[in-house]
C-alpha cells in the first residue's frame, strides 16, 4: 500500500479543507493510505465530520505549525515538531512514500532539500507545475524554488520536466522550450544563452526559445524558466481568470439581453473554468529532492488537496524519481556541453 | 504645430497599415503634422488610397528598411538611411517633436539611446506600457528595453512611470509597486531588495512589493519590473485573450443553446475586448531618452498606429520629458539612498 503523508496544518484553510481533501482522496483512491500529520485534536474534530468509506486515514501527531508568513530558514530551524518537518521525517524513515503540503512553500523547499537531500547528480530542486494549454497539459518548471538558476540548473529542469511529462502525461517525445524574450538564440541574459546551448546539444526534443505568447498555445510541452519569472507568470494566470470573470459580470449586468445570453453560455463557461482551474492539477512536484514532495497552493480547496494526493500517488506508481536517477545515470538523457565537461552522463 | 515622425516601413504590416493609421490620426487630430518616413513610392501608393481631410501628412524619404529580424546593433550601424534612423535624425534636428515606430524594438531602443542620448541624470531608458486593470489604467515599466536593470535603474523607472501616470492619466499620487514573488521586503533577488529600499526611502507613493496576481487589479498604478519579466508578462497577456476566445468558441460550438447565448453576450464581450485591447493604448513611450519615442507592437493595426500617434502628441503637450528633467533636477522627487549618495536630487 502506498502511504501519503499530508500536512494537516498547512494552507490558508487548514486543517478543515485539508482534512476534507484527504477524505475525498481516501474515498476515491482506496489503494492509498493517508497519514494526516498535525495537531491530533483539531484533525480528529475535522475527521469526525466525515465518513471515510474507501481508503484509510491515520493521524500522526505533530504539535507545531509553520505559518504561511514564517521565515523558511527560521521555521525549519525552530519548529522541529511541526507538521511539515514531521512529515518529511516520515518520508526519510520510509514510513511514507510521498508528502503533500499546502503550507509555506519556501519552508517546504528548504526543509525537503536539507532533510531529504537531492537525487544523485541534481544541483537544485525545482517546482514543476502542470498548466492547461490549447493542446493539452504543459509543464512549467521552475515556478518558485530557484530564482537565480545557473545554465546547468535550467538544463536539469528540462531533463526532469521531460521525464515528468513522459511518466505522468504519457507524452512520447515532449517538446522542450526555453522561456525567453525572443526566438533567436542570441536573445536574453547570458544565463539563458548558455542554457540554450546545453539544451540544443542535448538529446531532448528542444524546440528553442519560446515567448510569453506561447505559454498557453502548447508550443512546448515543457516550458523551462527561472523561478522568478515562473512564479510571477503563474500568479498572474490565476488572477487573470478572476479578472476576466469580474469584467464579464460587470459588463453582463448592464443589459438583460446579455444576462440571458450569459445564462445560456453558462455550461460552456463552466467547462472552460474547469479546464483552466488550478484545482484540477492540484499539486506541483518539487523535483530533484530525494523524496516525493507535492506542493499545493495555499488557497487549495478540498478538491485541489484530493488531486494533489492523487499526483503524489502517481509519482510513486510512475516511478518519477527512479526514472530521473536511471536516465541521468545510464545516459538515456544525452547531456550537452554540461554533461560532457562534468561527466554527469 | 506638433510634428510627429512615423516610421512608415516599421511593423509586420508596413507600409500599408502604418499609412492607414497615419491617415486616421491626421483626420482625427488636425493639430498634428505627420511626417511619414520611408520609401516614397510605396508610401505614396498607400496614401493615394485615402483622402486626408483633417491634418497634414508629408513624406520624408528614407531608402533603407530595418527588418524585424535584423540584429539591432548591425542594423543601426549599417542602415544609416533607414526609415528608423532618418526619423530619429529628424528629431535630433528638431524637425520632428516625436517619433512613432512599430518596427524592430531592439533597434529603436539602441538607435534612440545612441543618437539622442539620455535625459540628464537618467542611466538607462525603459519602455512604459499602459495596461488595463480593474481600476483603470496601470503603467508597467520596463517591458523590454533593459533585461538586467540595477537597483538604481529600477528606481529611476519608478520616478519616470510616476511622472507619466500623473502627466498622461491625471493620477494625483500614483501608487508604485515593485513586481516580486512575495510581499515581504526580504523577497526576491538582491537587486530587487536594494530597489525596494530606494523606493521605500523616496517620496514616491510606494506600496511595496506586488505579485503577479496584482497585475490586473490596479493595486499599483505603476508596476516596476525588469525588462525580461515585463516582456514575458506582456506577451503572455496578449495571447491569453486569444487563448480564452479560442477556448470559448470551441466550447460554444458544442451546443446551439450556447451559441445563441454567445450571440446575446456579444456586445458585452466586445466591450471587454475593447477595454483590454492593446490597440487602445497603441504605443508605449521609451522614457529616459532625450527625445519622444513611442514604440508600437509589430502587429499594430491602423487603429493602434493612430493611437500611438495620439500618445506621441500627448507626450509633447503634457511635457513628459520636461517634467522628468525638472522633477529630477529640482528635487520634487525626493530620491532615496541612491539620490543621497550620488547627488542626483
Amino acid at each position: 500500500m502506498i502511504r501519503i503523508a499530508v500536512d494537516g496544518m498547512g494552507g490558508d484553510y487548514a486543517p478543515r479543507v485539508v482534512v476534507d481533501g484527504a477524505v475525498l482522496a481516501a474515498n476515491d483512491f482506496p489503494d492509498l493510505e493517508i497519514v494526516l500529520v498535525g495537531q491530533p485534536e483539531p484533525l480528529k474534530r475535522e475527521l469526525n465530520r466525515h465518513k471515510v468509506v474507501g481508503g484509510k486515514i491515520v493521524i500522526e501527531p505533530a504539535t507545531e505549525v509553520i505559518e504561511m508568513g514564517d521565515s523558511p530558514v527560521q521555521a525549519i530551524r525552530k519548529k522541529k515538531n511541526s507538521s511539515m518537518l514531521v512529515s518529511i521525517d516520515l518520508m526519510k524513515q520510509k514510513k511514507a512514500d510521498a508528502f503533500v503540503t499546502a503550507g509555506n512553500t519556501g519552508a517546504a523547499v528548504a526543509a525537503s532539500t536539507l532533510n531529504l537531500g537531492l537525487l544523485p547528480g541534481i544541483r537544485r530542486p525545482g517546482i514543476a507545475i502542470s498548466i492547461p494549454s490549447l493542446r493539452g497539459i504543459s509543464i512549467a518548471m521552475d515556478v518558485g524554488a530557484n530564482i537565480n538558476p545557473s545554465p546547468e540548473e535550467l538544463y536539469q529542469y528540462a531533463v526532469m520536466a521531460d521525464i515528468y511529462a513522459r511518466a505522468i502525461y504519457n507524452k512520447k517525445s515532449p517538446t522542450v522550450g526555453l522561456l525567453n524574450i525572443g526566438e533567436e538564440e542570441s536573445k536574453g541574459t547570458d544565463v539563458l544563452k548558455e542554457a540554450y546551448k546545453l539544451l540544443r546539444d542535448s538529446s531532448l526534443n528542444f524546440v528553442g526559445n519560446i515567448e510569453g505568447r506561447d505559454f498557453f498555445t502548447g508550443k512546448a510541452d515543457c516550458i523551462i524558466c527561472d523561478g522568478f519569472v515562473g512564479n510571477v507568470v503563474l500568479k498572474m494566470c490565476e488572477s487573470m481568470v478572476e479578472t476576466a470573470l469580474n469584467l464579464l459580470s460587470r459588463e453582463l449586468r448592464k443589459s438583460p439581453v446579455s444576462l440571458l445570453g450569459a445564462w445560456l453560455c453558462k455550461p460552456a463557461l463552466e467547462a472552460i473554468r474547469k479546464e483552466t482551474n488550478y484545482e484540477e492539477a492540484g499539486g506541483a512536484p518539487l523535483l530533484g529532492v530525494n523524496g516525493r514532495v507535492i506542493i499545493s497552493h495555499g488557497i487549495s480547496s478540498a478538491r485541489a488537496i484530493r488531486n494533489a494526493i492523487k499526483v503524489a500517488g502517481e509519482s510513486v506508481i510512475k516511478r518519477v524519481n527512479e526514472r530521473i536517477v536511471e536516465e541521468l545515470g545510464n545516459g538515456t538523457v544525452k547531456a550537452g556541453a554540461y554533461g560532457k565537461s562534468s561527466g554527469a552522463s
